[in-house]
């Protein structure tokens, strides 16, 4: 067979990402931050809750004055008064003394406990029986027990999830500093592909790519802008891909499987200013005809026509190029699978890493991944799929019920 | 213990929300389809392809006229032209025939396969030598072979993923009917509740639940509108949540874990037009003060004040509903969970179903849940959280290096 291209490996394609620079940065009100990359380190300028908070309802009292006490030998407090919400109580409690709180009130000075009202009993308007010991510190969250000020809360490059953004109320942050959503050029090609709006005539079909790319992008945290469909014309290519470059923060050329094409994209890449073809040929498949070159800064991809090969490549390797122009910090990536039992087997070549599309079942409370056939053209097989397998490149194979790790889709 | 309410388990309350209708629809570009709903089910109407298709670069041909063909004995076939990309061929093949053609080209009438172009030698102008037998179908995309005319592809109520977005722009749809996404109201309460972009006095707290939710709202594919803070006034209660009724498809409010609050939230839903309490304690923990209301046919729901508390109980309880509201079929539910072993034993009370924030750590190609502890009013433990383990009513607590499913969060 005639070697077009020598290929490389996930690895070394993925490591050429950090010879590229991250986005800039940008301040977002704190409710659409979710999903956004932190663009700075976030410290704790207070203590919170700042004060020693109930969470119960009972009475705040010293718990030395409850030791010992049970249901057949109660404690016997003072009520000294009642704690208002949101107020810092102006009572100062001594042993023996008790005042009324609420979930969430300010325990007052010399109280270190609360006691749950369903432990005591009221005797009368100034006493309370409590039937239980309770230790300096139940019910009540210290000053500082959640966020110590001076904490590092956040680290720039992680990524705000709902939890992360209520830190950020807590700290009273209103707007919150991340990066840019990185903007990726989209552009299709082939002289068969015809617009969605387009009713396709004999040999020709619809751009599938150019949405199935954009929603990637998307969910990957970029902002995707499509350039249409460019014809088989290498300047009409070559201009397209200018026009992407000046706007957007990486290009994305998809289709051009033939070889005829795949030159030129690989010519149009090589014509802009300061370009470099980095890779050609990963060993992957499907996506093996994949093409990473820069301009200047900025990364550009040739990747295969065919919609998986495009979603596969797009995931293994485009993403992770996605995540680190928008400033997303690799330490933090945990990519989570789902433990599956396969249903048949597989075979795969050696010197590459096969992703198989699978199906999941449950069954018996146990999750089985069942491999979803099919060319690698079809986009009926990525709908019928929940993720992928991934075959290393040493296997020959995977058998039937071995256990694998879906990457979810 | 005094007993406030009567508990139910977590699957009575999910039950509950097929009381519940589903919102109206709308179209949307195809674009921004990504994570929408479907509102109808969607049936091919042409064939996709459309043609016979290659899926590799080389001569179209009749497989029979090289059936024993080897490299010691190869077939010799007429080049009796070329397929121009996107258009249909005008040359028809006879046996001992061949066009040239490209990945994606069309097939000519009489051809019913693909010999690659490595497995070939051109000898002269008209004349090429084939190394290898073809079978019939060989690197050809039959027509309708993706999607047949009349398929149903997609169902009413399932989620769009770029593959499925993908789909419906092969059938050439532009725009796409989804259910609008549910609007939840979001109202917090308590006196010691203050604006994120207030300074809080002493006794006082940030209001972190409102942001949370907003974005647990969200990613649940709701849209959450917030309502600020109500102070503990009834009447005022009662009115903000008037409003959020009218504007919203469901309401939240959170905070008012003290018995008073509570008691305010319930009078307050009780307070509205055709109001019914349909629950009032759920046997979770945290979250067990729950309580789920209706005014006509729109679910008022009451979370408790502490953030972990509210986090959960939205996950658990709340999530299935925004998802129903907004149409989704629970047919195409399946909470995918990372696999772990436990890191400590974990103790719980029989008759009420455990949430434990865990944090995922992999070691030795394993992942490890390693519970995080601290008091379900303290955010940052779910900020170190990855997802939640859950413990059923019936265990009374899971051990070391048990295999725990963890819930991403």
């Amino acid at each position: 067979m005639k070697n077009f291209f020598n290929v490389v490996d996930i690895d070394t394609v993925c490591a050429q990402r950090t010879l590229f620079s991250v986005v800039g940065s940008e301040w977002v009100p704190l409710g659409s931050a979710g999903g956004r990359i932190l663009a700075e380190t976030v410290t704790a300028d207070l203590d919170i809750p700042g004060f020693a908070r109930s969470t119960m309802d009972g009475y705040a009292l010293q718990g030395s004055a409850t030791f010992g006490a049970s249901e057949s030998n109660p404690a016997y407090l003072e009520i000294v008064g009642s704690v208002a919400m949101g107020e810092q109580p102006d009572i100062q409690i001594g042993p023996g003394q008790a005042v009324r709180i609420a979930t969430g009130g300010m325990l007052p000075v010399g109280a270190d406990a609360v006691v749950m009202i369903e432990h005591t009993e009221v005797l009368d308007d100034s006493t309370i029986e409590v039937y239980k010991s309770v230790a300096p510190g139940q019910y009540v969250v210290a000053r500082g027990e959640d966020i110590a000020a001076g904490d590092r809360l956040l680290i720039r490059g992680q990524i705000l999830r709902p939890q992360e953004a209520g830190l950020l109320a807590a700290l009273g942050h209103e707007k919150v500093h991340v990066y840019r959503k990185p903007r990726v050029g989209i552009i299709s090609t082939g002289d068969e592909v015809v617009p969605v709006t387009a009713v396709p005539g004999p040999g020709q079909i619809r751009d599938v790519n150019s949405t199935t790319l954009a929603a990637m992008t998307l969910a990957a945290g970029g902002e995707p802008r499509s350039y249409g469909i460019v014809h088989d014309s290498f300047d009409f290519l070559k201009s397209t891909c200018s026009r992407a470059l000046a706007e957007n923060d990486m290009i994305l050329v998809s289709g051009g499987s033939s070889v005829g094409m795949r030159d030129f994209t690989i010519q149009a890449f090589d014509a802009q200013p300061d370009a470099e073809i980095m890779i050609h040929g990963v060993s992957i498949s499907p996506g093996k005809p994949t093409i990473l070159g820069r301009s200047g800064d900025k990364p550009m991809w040739g990747i295969p026509g065919h919609v998986t090969s495009a979603m596969v490549v797009f995931r293994v390797l485009v993403e992770p190029f996605v995540a680190h122009l928008g400033g997303f910090d690799d330490r933090f990536r945990q990519r989570f699978t789902v433990s599956a039992r396969l249903t048949r087997n597989l075979s795969s070549s050696q010197g590459r890493v096969d992703f198989v599309r699978v199906r999941l079942l449950e069954q018996d409370g146990l999750w089985h991944a069942e491999p979803v056939l099919g060319k690698s053209g079809l986009i009926q097989t990525m709908v019928k799929a929940d993720g992928l397998v991934r075959i290393a490149a040493e296997a020959e194979g995977l058998d039937k019920d071995d256990t694998v790790a879906v990457e979810m889709m």
